[in-house]
């Protein structure tokens, strides 16, 4: 025999059960974006070098998959050119592809490329496979999901309202209690005009982000390291030290960003959003954080990020508003926002917490025992009747001992076993197993129609499977 | 500014729409597998080469995607070595993963793999991208999603039978005429036996594949090129010339294959699932057909092939019975049999009939105008309770000209735009605007949202957006 054979380091075969909880939290994703407007696109997995190089950093770069051309590359190579070769440039003049890294830089190049068709404001998400050549470890993969959700061509706050609310309604949805924290990257600008370091936002904001890790000296001290001047300092720390609710927090800025425009106007995003926020309760608990920095570079408004309050695994979802983001492809001026739910963690979560759907709605819920090529005649009407009402039966396909069928009926998590055979036949009747009890009733066609079809409901709602 | 952003070639953007119409298929596919008791199962987009290499003739190997190994894999190779090497062989040397070429590869793996999991008779189904570098052209592209049905680990022609169902049920679901057209490899093979050329099974099949083609006489002649005797073609000529209806022609080959143990096999098999298609009317037209011949070295028995009845772009369905699909991976005599679904064929048939749904029923159904920031206060309940009943609604995110709102409704083919401005909040009216017809009807809050929410069921069944 064959050696058993395997798949690529960092990537993973999906079976069945993960399959369906998988899609559990694609399908609760998809369908409160579809209730908000956002429209689905996708992207090839592959795209030309051009879009991804240069796009995630030096770092970045290193881990894109490249896909080698197809045909006689090395045609075009002399063999001098070959032998002075490195890795990288071999890897240029043989791959002209590469596998998408993100579904941020696809969709910016998606805009630009097809900005003529789309009717802006444009609501879009995005629910495809990343590929990254990192170092495989536990809850780190090399082929994994991102969901992502962006409106574009619009600067109002009303779309950072929706998407607190879409954050809200996919965690409470799926049943999981969260933390909503968000800060708003023009409060951190005016941090560093207050204490005349203006050019320093990111210096600072970087110093903000370890204060929980580092405590407040060490974060002092890297900053001076730095070359923030002693007067800043002091100027900064009362910021660092900023205790009490999100609202004393506020206050406390509201005098303290006094003299910055761009303070003052983040301070007033964060407040209308807010102030939004307050039209319907939410679930999950949402805050101001002023700790919160998140890959600053890239955005310019409001930030989020979204934790676990029941599993310590780190962000489940976050993002922020973008002033510039189809810049990098020409198009300057389109300001979006955008959220990224994190899939694999939100997975993890929901296992830990066993609180996925004890049954899909979509899982077979009735074999039907195959007793020979006679008695299967008498099958066919009621799997038509089922599965034309939506509900997934089987008729196991040999008339194999009667053991091995119940096996498959367990292995399969069924929960029930249709049983017709010469006797029931005759006299009419349709015996029903409960493989969790064992238990066996028999029924009349009517009755046993009635509590399948009657069921439908509650099987929904995962009340119960038959109601008998 | 930079230049406009592109694709690689053969691939494609899907917008909202096509999004829309492909996920149309997609679901009506996935909702009749799952009725059937088929699991779904995904597998990496990249697959070890040596799990592809060889599978697909030389011709397949040509046009695998290669993905480069990630780090040095320069410094593995001397100057010697590079110099002297030929494309395929410095491709080998750099590249050891590739994407997937199909689903049928990757399903026999995953079966080898995980069979110790797996609960035989094992039902799948698939619905993932596959890449190959053919040159494209116009229906052929380099990225395609394929949507593949097995169950693998049964002799039994039940199986035979729920396909034929599948695949009726999922072309009336989509609205779609089509004819089944179904043979058996045992005939073929029964037809070889009785003419005298058991070895000559599969030049035989070919000549009977080009017969609608090449007409009688040519594939005459190239069957006695290939080197079958004139007695052996003499026995052949009655079947190539068979007439009349699937009955006629069973009933002929019955005495036909009267001394061909393989061949009588056969025609039980296909009286046998044709006895179970009795059981229940079909949408489409199922019917014998010997001249049905598709990829023979691979299936071992039945063989199906859909087409659509009125409009002519070759197969959109096909597929049929393997007996050793896992034996490529080692783990012989596990028979299975699965059908493939053409989601891009099925695609454009159902654009050049007009046969797609005329909206969504995710679609957003109400644009909410927004007249300013004391207005919208007015939408925020309206917004929350539509979206909780799963009714797609959008508030235009600014304060824009109505031009400007009213023209977004319609670019995003939103049929009803709800004016809330100040007269409509003194009055406690709500004025509610049908795109189509341009009129306006003014309505209490509660005759709204019960217009509204009435409207549901009928939405679902594609009569009218709103009962008004």
């Amino acid at each position: 025999m064959a050696d058993k054979p395997s798949i690529p380091k960092g990537t993973r075969d999906f079976s069945p059960l993960e399959m369906t909880r998988r899609n559990h939290i694609f399908d609760t994703i998809r369908s409160i974006f579809r209730t908000y407007g956002y429209l689905p696109i996708e992207t090839p997995a592959m795209e030309n070098l051009t879009s991804l190089m240069g796009k995630y950093g030096d770092e970045g770069d290193k881990l894109l998959f490249k896909v080698l051309n197809s045909g006689d590359f090395k045609g075009k190579l002399s063999e001098k050119e070959l032998t002075g070769l490195t890795a990288g440039k071999l890897g240029a003049l043989i791959s002209e592809k590469g596998l998408r890294y993100d579904l941020t830089v696809p969709f910016a190049r998606y805009v630009v490329q097809h900005r003529s068709e789309i009717s802006f404001p444009f609501k879009r998400y995005q629910i495809q496979p990343v590929w990254r050549a990192d170092r495989p470890q536990r809850g780190r993969y090399r082929e994994f999901y991102q969901c992502d959700v962006d409106v574009i061509g619009t600067n109002s706050l009303l779309n950072e309202f929706e998407l607190v609310r879409i954050m809200d309604e996919v965690f409470r949805s799926l049943g999981l209690k969260v933390r909503i924290r968000m800060n708003n990257r023009k409060v951190l600008a005016g941090v560093a005009e207050v204490i005349g370091e203006p050019g320093r936002m990111i210096d600072i904001t970087v110093a903000i982000d370890k204060l929980e890790k580092m405590g407040l000296e060490k974060v002092m001290l890297e900053l001076e390291q730095k070359g923030v001047g002693s007067g800043a300092l002091a100027k900064l720390e009362p910021v660092l030290k900023m205790k009490g609710t999100g609202d004393e927090k506020l206050a406390f800025l509201e005098a303290y960003l006094e003299t910055s425009l761009i303070g003052m106007e983040g301070l007033t995003e964060v407040r209308t959003v807010f102030s939004y926020l307050e039209s319907a309760p939410l679930a999950a608990a949402v805050e101001f954080d002023m700790t919160l920095a998140r890959g600053l570079n890239y955005y310019t408004g409001a930030i989020f990020e979204v934790k676990s309050e029941e599993v310590k695994i780190g962000s489940i979802c976050g993002g922020g508003r973008y002033d510039d983001l189809t810049g990098i492809f020409g198009l300057e001026g389109v300001s979006g926002v955008g959220v990224s739910f994190g899939a694999d963690r939100i997975y993890d979560v929901l296992e830990q917490l066993d609180r996925f759907p004890k049954r899909g709605e979509m899982d077979t819920l009735l074999l039907f025992a195959n007793y020979g090529n006679v008695e299967i005649r008498h099958v066919f009407p009621f799997l038509d009747l089922f599965r034309k009402n939506g509900i997934a039966s089987e008729l196991y396909p040999d008339a194999a001992k009667m053991n091995k069928q119940l096996k498959y009926a367990n292995n399969r998590n069924i929960p029930y076993v249709v049983l017709i055979g010469e006797q029931e036949i005759e006299d009419k009747m349709v015996a029903l197993k409960d493989m969790k009890t064992g238990q066996i009733k028999r029924l009349t066609p009517d009755q046993f129609v009635k509590a399948v079809l009657d069921g439908i409901q509650d099987r929904h709602l995962n009340k119960k499977d038959l109601i008998l």
